[in-house]
């Protein structure tokens, strides 16, 4: 049975931070043990370090990055007990809980490397990332703004955007991570069109069921028949969509983004593409805060995180609730089990 | 005792919407006659039409526009029923319920005009707004996007800014109705003092304490120390919010606008300063979707409006609810009453 299991890969994250526990706590968990074999990336030390610490068991069968890439090797027997791949980053007493270095940020940047390694082998189906720490990660050297960026370069397709997802509210992104000037000359009608394609896509294979799309506009009021800003709404948004729907989606707007995401028009809505950062990050933080998944779509990794951050003021002292690693989990199993190509 | 109470102008917005039966609403309202006497502007044939249609009693005092403007003739007598100015500007069986047209455009602007002539001449203290349609408004040669701009022009100071007032969300605005690209091009260090400083008088009066006010920043993470963006917040923001500071006022800022507004953020800050109309009213609409007040800070006339609109699809069924206005009748008060200058 458990060798029909689903294999979903899950970094650690910052050693430092608030990954290690709630990893843990995810790993003796019943429930996530009935969907999928866990295949962590982490310590082995840190981990037995931090079971102790946080007061938590820790039963799982530990392998050597050797060892699990090595298929002769590999135990074929059908057990369901997570597995720990020890990377062997950085030792237990290396570092202080709760605090950045750049030790910490090397180790993060090292599990996720094994983990996307696997991903593409296919030895496992996702990846779901505990919280890193972006400063400890550049302090080793590794410049990147976050785990998008990591994945998108080893696993990037044609196209690709970000979603945040949520029970609340879900939203995906045309732009991202630019500055807010530069907005309006990165937004073009097949960007517009490739997110409302990527998005719809996604949410098919979540509800399964064909989704209902808001697409928000640019300027206030969407513009309002060209009163405020340069018409991108007519000149970019609203050909994408009129695209969008003769491929069959179900799409609506350009909605005025301040209205688009009031209550009711939530409850119909499946997900909101929006045009930047902010517009999307706004209402999903004020409303789905600590519960959001964040996924990359478009690329070839089926890969969720959490929508927090290490926490270093209660890394360690098992305090860290463990719903948003649960509901990454969740969303990278549904997008695997719904995947058409798997 | 009734002379002592301050008189707030409440118009009715336009005949066709909602506007009649929520003041007729509150005219009834033995907590509202309490605190003071409303000076309605509208027309006696719409609101006695509507009282019959809407099944509401109509206890009140007709005044003409003559007789309301003649100190010699307007009655002395001490009493709280609330006063009708019949303002004659469009008869009560010249338009349809629910229906957008010019003549309620019309007669929506000649109340708001009325209701500002007796706020300069100081008859009123303050003045609270029901929906006006700016179709309706626009359709009867009435340009404006809104009571704000009306306001502004006849009542104007040297600054001013938008303020979204809620119990769950306050928000103040440095630009409001223009469109996403000319934001940055709008935004200037003693622009973001002025509404940190129109914010916390605002605030001061409100709460009756030192506010605590949060400002937001431009870029996605506020820049992230110039990885996103063109300094906006190095070269404006900072150098704005420190300046507010050596002027003693609580502010903190530039904050990442995504998180600066997490449930825990808000129930510490008193009021947001944001850069940008969606970025303040995305949560405001998200989170307080119909029971924020609008205000204007900085102009003459202390002024107050719902949040909502004519609700066309409901006028004149008794179906509006009337908590906006109520909150925009207590925010008016508030502010009348804590006013330096009354």
């Amino acid at each position: 049975m458990a060798d029909d299991l689903t294999r979903v890969g899950l970094t650690i994250g910052d050693p430092a931070g608030v990954g290690p526990e709630i990893v843990l706590n995810v790993m003796r968990d019943a429930a996530v043990a009935a969907k999928c074999q866990l295949v962590v990336f982490g310590d082995r030390s840190v981990l037995e370090r931090c079971a102790v610490v946080t007061n938590q068991p820790l039963n799982c069968q530990f392998l050597t990055i050797e060892q699990w890439q090595d298929p002769g090797r590999f135990p074929t027997a059908t057990r369901v007990e997570p597995i720990v791949i020890d990377c062997q980053a950085i030792g237990a007493q290396a570092f202080v809980p709760g605090t950045v270095s750049a030790a910490t940020g090397d180790a993060s940047f090292r599990y996720i490397q094994h983990a996307i390694d696997s991903a593409l082998a296919g030895t496992i189906a996702a990846v779901t990332t505990a919280p890193i720490n972006k400063e400890a990660l550049q302090a080793a050297g590794h410049m990147y703004p976050g785990h998008t960026e990591m994945f998108a370069q080893r696993a990037g397709g044609e196209r690709s955007c970000m979603m945040q997802y949520s029970p609340e509210i879900t939203c995906t992104f045309a732009t991202v991570h630019c500055g807010y000037a530069e907005v309006p000359g990165l937004l073009s009608q097949s960007r517009v069109l490739d997110v409302i394609e990527l998005t719809a896509t996604a949410l098919r294979r979540l509800r399964e069921r064909e989704p209902k799309l808001v697409v928000c506009g640019l300027n206030p009021h969407a513009g309002e028949h060209g009163l405020f800003g340069n018409r991108e709404e007519e000149r970019i948004i609203i050909p994408a969509i009129e695209a969008a729907r003769a491929k069959g989606i179900h799409v609506e707007g350009p909605l005025p983004p301040d209205t688009a995401f009031l209550p009711w028009k939530r409850q119909t809505t499946d997900a909101f593409v929006c045009m930047y950062h902010d517009q999307g990050h706004i209402p999903v933080k004020a409303l789905a805060f600590d519960s959001a998944v964040n996924t990359t779509l478009g690329i070839s990794i089926v890969r969720t995180s959490v929508d927090h951050g290490t926490a270093c003021d209660i890394a360690w002292q098992g305090k860290a609730r463990t719903h948003s690693l649960r509901a990454a989990l969740d969303v990278a199993l549904k997008l695997v089990q719904t995947a058409a190509h798997v």
